[in-house]
């Protein structure tokens, strides 16, 4: 099985799980205790927290809050951060910032949406448009999870932040850490990330929240992560999760050259009366949309499953509507809406797994027509 | 090392992690996909909510909400169950519970602590003169996390709905679930628990809710969880949860026997003269509340853990004050306060550990004494 929906989630790193195996054995104790048990796995948390703080620029200028999940960081970011007057953000947002945008309203804060551009990225000067001296936060994404494209949020962030010095800033960086060769700058407040897109485990994320701001828990109790998010931590994920993300970004700039040429290749090698592409050139590496106009992507998807392809659609995360809304803020028309397959790669994919996985999509997508047209 | 902090954390049950481990290998896939991979995964996710279903009464009575840990079902239940007038709770919850019920203030519902006994359990008639008709939501701990005391909550939410038929009733019942003998009664509309108090992961935890109940969700995304709660699910927790699960129901009522009886073996080998009980004898059979009087439990407690045996003091979740808010609550003097020792147990508890651990206790607060006065 040719594995290409890694944006949707991937295999667990084997190195990475064997070496976080002591904290469901020896090391099981709450890092809450107060003895000799506690304070190691505490240390060794601590630990683990300052090197993934080195990921994005270091623990001088940002703290780490451990999650549960991406969605929760952006939870917490926006439902924390965005508390009154208006929160600007895109019509290119993960699920769980947009529902949660969606939700302000009944909080008494006017959610706003930027449009996005063809491949998703979003427009930037109308995002500045909708940005005003009642805006609390403005959350972009970083990589747009359906189309790859990346959003320069540095350079919106600073823009953003020219206008209203007073906004938070948040971006949704689950697609783009560990994968993006990208450093924090200060202007960007909050920046959410998860574990399962980069070879960690399903139920770890984190925020990283600009060293200073004061950033209300979401989930109230005991006081972990500073006071930050309470719940016991969940010790073995974030073993996982710290030790996969070292293995990532230790050969970051490698795997991310070496992913965009070998994403070439594979649109290269796609029949182009049959493929049209929707990820940018300049989008992530780790993400090649295309859409098999006037087929129904889902069928597609499981047709290729049946012979070795596993492949996304639109988002995982969110399959209740026919179309995607990302997809239809892009502004395509229902045949190619109806024909996206999202790629997805990771460091492991080889260049025999892209031919041969060309060879299955052009194949598949023939035998599809013959059999329906 | 005897290990009797188990009401902290429990050791994972390596069993349910070795059956669980396949959702780290094979079945990595996001249970959301649209593919045989996503189906295998979501099909075997359905099994087990239906397993841990059939633990508190069945699928046809209850739904179960997947969630990060006790905590955030804990926050769920409150900040989506207690949105109007005011919500009465016990000053004997666990800081989750307190925590959130304290914060309810600042969103504009009023927040009712009823008081405890001196075994940790609510004074029922308080807390039912708390209750009007403007109450949304009552909140009382199943068992009490410190003492082990345990609350009659099927008669209390009985009490409550007779008087407030409109009234939710949620109970945490984290320091219950496969522990006590219990099956959901209908007034009870909440109930939260967790998967590392009873052999599963930190990182899973889990809210059942009465069947037609409709409850926001915390945290806003993708959908999952029937669009309960968003977020990737956490598989392979949530598959160590339910093997574990699976083992701690199937010997609960011989565990809870045997334990009661080590329990009160256990407080009879302790010199009498220097142990001072808290925990009554019907409270859980897992938990064994003493106090040294006029010694600091946490000095004693790093001496114990030297010694081989590990225990708690307070709560671990909670551990920035000198005395614990709920210990205080239950009316004791500063002496008693400051010497609190939480033992607690798991199935796999031994008789000789018993006897060892009442050795070790007798020894080390004897040396203590000499040491200090």
């Amino acid at each position: 099985m040719i594995y290409f929906d890694n944006a949707a989630t991937t295999r667990p790193d084997s190195d990475a799980l064997a070496r976080a195996a002591e904290f469901t054995t020896e090391l099981y104790f709450n890092p809450s205790a107060k003895y000799g048990g506690g304070f190691s796995v505490s240390k060794k948390l601590e630990k683990m927290r300052e090197e993934l703080l080195g990921t994005v620029g270091g623990k001088d200028r940002y703290d780490l809050i451990f999650t549960s999940c991406g969605s929760e960081s952006d939870n917490q970011a926006i439902f924390c951060g965005g508390k009154r007057g208006n929160v600007v953000t895109t019509q290119g947002e993960h699920a769980a910032v947009f529902s949660a945008c969606t939700e302000l309203k009944n909080r008494g804060v006017e959610p706003r949406f930027a449009p996005v551009k063809g491949d998703g990225s979003v427009d930037i000067d109308a995002l500045l448009s909708l940005v005003d001296e009642k805006t609390s936060l403005v959350s972009v994404i970083h990589v747009n999870n359906e189309t790859g494209a990346v959003n320069d949020v540095a350079a919106i962030a600073k823009a953003v932040k020219k206008k209203n010095p007073r906004t938070l800033f948040m971006s949704d960086g689950v697609q783009a850490y560990g994968k993006l060769n990208f450093v924090l700058p200060t202007e960007i407040d909050l920046y959410s990330v998860s574990a399962h897109k980069i070879g960690g485990l399903k139920g770890t994320g984190a925020l990283f929240k600009r060293k200073g701001l004061a950033l209300n828990p979401y989930i109230y109790g005991g006081g972990q992560e500073g006071g930050a998010r309470s719940g016991t931590e969940n010790t073995f994920g974030i073993a996982v999760f710290a030790y996969a993300a070292e293995k990532k970004f230790r050969t970051l700039k490698e795997d991310a050259e070496r992913l965009r040429s070998l994403r070439e290749k594979l649109f290269s090698l796609l029949q182009g009366d049959i493929f049209t592409r929707i990820s940018p050139k300049d989008g992530s590496p780790y993400i090649l949309t295309v859409s098999a106009a006037g087929m129904r992507g889902e069928v597609l998807q499981r047709m290729l499953w049946d012979r070795g392809l596993c492949v996304g659609t639109g988002s995982a995360c969110s399959s209740k509507n026919r179309f995607s809304r990302v997809m239809t803020a892009c502004g395509y028309p229902q045949s190619i809406l109806d024909g996206v397959l999202r790629l997805s790669f990771s460091p492991e994919t080889t260049e025999g797994e892209i031919t041969e996985a060309a060879n299955i999509l052009n194949k598949t997508a023939k035998e599809y027509i013959r059999n329906t047209f």
